[in-house]
């Protein structure tokens, strides 16, 4: 009866590697705890680069930082 | 104080059944645990078909399946 | 497919009292979006008043205030 | 390793508002929890008022009545 | 900067099996994202089957059904 | 009507930390986003550090590594 949720930034992720995440995380479970992949549900949410904060900064600051 | 959130897939939902889902909830909290609505809050989130996986795949390909 | 997390105080809610809000949550899915209730999962989070707070005053606090 | 998660109505919060609350939250795990700023991760979701509910309605119906 | 929530039953998952989840996420996280580990944080949350309603029943009510 | 979910390891937080974050939050939201505190609400989650993991393993391995 699992439930996963993936937050991460946008940045372009496509269909294909979101496929990639849901199954691979719904497989882990399978492995891991034997849990029925039918009742696996995982969402997938991408969160705007201002909208995210590490260090104390929007990650779109701290991206501009570490290219300078 | 109750916090509810509801997470759906993204399929014209319309405002109309928001609110009912809104009021639906907030009635059930009341009559179930007698929560003041004033302190109910309910948000709800829309989740894009390919952004929400079961079963291992994405939404957007079990729906496929299931009309094949 | 939907998800619904319901997070209220811990307050000796009842095992019965969990049973209705599942029920009526996965009811109310049912009605106004016609889910599935089979893919309609629910999750109650009981959190301590000490780590709820509400016009910046734990809920602890509130309850003593609103007493007095 | 704190992670904070932010909701708030969807009303024009503007880029600078967002990079306020991203420091000021930073700073204040480190002030009372001593949490390093590396290891703390902030998210700001913005949430359209017709999907969030107050009072058992929508926060866009509850604006127009209280300017009613 | 990913964060993963799991939540899951509280079925006596081992301290191997959080670590193997924790790995493999991570991993996973890498390799279809190239998402550095050092950013990557994951959540386990365990939730008592009273507290998980599926097709409108509690888990616990549902798990009796099944080995009836 | 923010909410705001803070996730911090489990160790040993005080009540008054807790009711410092939770001032301190509220007062954040007010400033930055003229939020009323009434419709503010804050809630703490302490998650075990067997089940908080970063960098691919769980914090309470990585607390023994960094010691080492």
């Amino acid at each position: 009866m699992p439930f996963v949720q993936i937050d991460v930034t946008k940045d372009g992720v496509t269909r294909e590697q979101k496929a990639q995440l849901i199954s691979g995380v719904t497989k882990l479970l399978l492995d891991v705890l034997q849990k029925d992949p039918d009742l696996t549900h995982v969402i997938i949410r991408e969160v705007e680069t201002d909208n995210w904060g590490l260090s104390g900064i929007q990650v779109t600051e701290k991206r501009k930082q570490s290219k300078a």
